[in-house]
């Protein structure tokens, strides 16, 4: 068996991209393994891009990582030798494996490690990508959050990604129009040569705003977004009334302080669903609501203010007023 | 008849709040009545901060107003002439009569003016108000968006506002812990005492934020969104999982270029749906997905690429790969 254990441990939290001495190799000695407990001799480490959130100093869908302790990755490992009766030697298991040559699962945790099939012609990295998590990403977004129906369009951004790829991909097999956004030209060429997406979009060419709209001809109704910042508002320009945004990563900001993408980045974490608003979309029901809201006034449950300006000629000032925190309720400028 | 229409055109865009002449107030005779048009009397005007969105020099989810047009607004009005059989003199109208004494509306745009009843005990500006579009506001943001279930928290910002008192109510109707942001004191006792909010914080106290985590204890689960900007963050960041956002105003960005904004203000304009997501919420479902991913892959309909950097302690390099952009599709270290 072996006895040293190599690991990469998070010794500083990186300022941008990761610094020599951010993740330090260390050595360990394999752990002597206790009733219920499996070791697992790592094969592959999944990359993604959420590593890098991981790493700074706040919590985010995971608890921060400590200093010193080996840094948090998904990969597939095998299992070396088991104390677990649910895992026994030359399993292979996908899960939170960690930057390391071995990991002991322990008997608590072992649901968060699934076991993998040996399947002909699929090979044990794909469990990391298009049968993985990436993958499931791009499945789950698409299917669960984005509903693509046929002849919508859809725009995925870092199109060339583990997820993009796929996402693209399935907007096809949902009959959507799929423009892709690269970082090159020989992305943009495997996405619509190889991989069947009807335009890609190279961002690093000064017009490729011009290059989207003309690959959107009838505006965006899907953004699998992946990027944020500047991509991300050029896409979101471009969508259609009613159009539906799947915020699944905001990689231009994970290595730089973009205070623009605060408040999507929490939008991410939490999961939350946040919706734009306008009552005109409301129109043909104002008189539902307004009987409801009229019984509730009836019977005190709603209770309202107005603020009354009078003069057509004090308009202006009233409109600032609404700035200025100056009125409470309703304010309304009485002209006659 | 009258013969002179007062109007306040829109003679300049305002930069910040509005400045004396970007709106000015003109006289022009009240024309001549057309087979099929009428003319009303302005009663009163309702004043919104959309309307400051209005006067900027871009289309938004209305036409921009040309310069030298007489500046929109929503309003009340009694008509006193009409060539239209469906107005008879006296009937009250409410929609967008301007910024003016007398508003002429044509056959064709009969069907946006909208009759109001005469209810007893209830005033003529209460259309524009409580049963108005704000009321009515307050009501679909309600009901079709939040969809509050009993026992949830509401937080709702400009909350002693004419949109935000009611929907505030609406969701003590409907059973929520309902908390106001506000800029007063007075506004917060309002809320309070008078609305039955549970906790009214005013965002002018420096230790606002304390506040509202006091009034929160149980986190966010909606919020009902008028102000944005650094309210919205601090909103968000005590939000639930999966929480809803009701993105219906901005109004701390309508007189400053906030540029954190832009995107957000898209979102209303387009009424766009933005989820966050995050993959971990499909775990239970993964074998589902991988299958349905393994089929497409198996036919064809699915490629995927992979790169693979050999070497647990390339890992540091190949995190950095994926924020330059070097790679394509799936990044995986092969450790061993």
């Amino acid at each position: 068996m072996p006895t040293i254990n190599r690991q990469l441990l998070l010794q500083a939290r990186p300022a941008g991209l990761c610094a020599p001495g951010d993740l330090q190799l260390s050595e360990s000695p394999v752990p002597e393994l206790l009733d219920g407990q499996a070791l697992a001799h790592v094969r592959y480490l999944s990359i993604d891009p959420t590593m890098r959130v991981w790493m700074a100093d706040r919590d985010n869908y995971l608890p921060k990582i400590p200093l010193g302790n080996v840094m948090r990755g998904f990969g597939l490992a095998e299992i070396a030798e088991s104390r677990n009766p649910d895992f026994k030697k030359g399993d292979k298991v996908v899960g939170l494996v960690g930057l390391q040559d071995y990991v002991v699962i322990n008997e608590k945790e072992s649901r968060a490690f699934q076991k993998v099939p040996n399947v002909p012609f699929v090979s044990d990295s794909a469990f990391l990508g298009v049968l993985g998590v990436t993958g499931l990403t791009a499945y789950f977004g698409m299917t669960e959050i984005a509903k693509p129906e046929k002849g919508e369009t859809l725009v995925v951004s870092a199109a060339a990604g583990a997820t993009g790829s796929i996402a693209g991909q399935i907007g096809k097999i949902n009959g959507c129009r799929v423009v892709g956004i690269a970082g090159s030209d020989d992305k943009c060429k495997w996405l619509t040569e190889e991989l069947g997406f009807d335009a890609a979009v190279n961002y690093k060419h000064a017009d490729w705003k011009e290059k989207l709209a003309a690959a959107t001809p009838n505006g965006i109704d899907i953004d699998f977004e992946n990027v944020g910042g500047e991509i991300m508002r050029a896409v979101l320009a471009r969508m259609n009334l009613h159009g539906r945004v799947v915020l699944c990563g905001l990689i231009s900001g994970y290595t730089n302080e973009d205070p623009a993408l605060e408040s999507y980045s929490i939008i991410i974490v939490k999961r939350l669903r946040v919706q734009g608003f306008i009552i005109i979309d409301y129109v043909s029901r104002f008189m539902d609501g307004a009987t409801q809201l009229g019984k509730w006034k009836m019977f005190g449950k709603i209770k309202d203010r107005e603020t009354i300006v009078e003069g057509l000629e004090k308009t202006p000032e009233a409109i600032n007023m609404l700035f200025s925190g100056a009125n409470t309720g309703k304010l309304i400028v009485k002209v006659s």
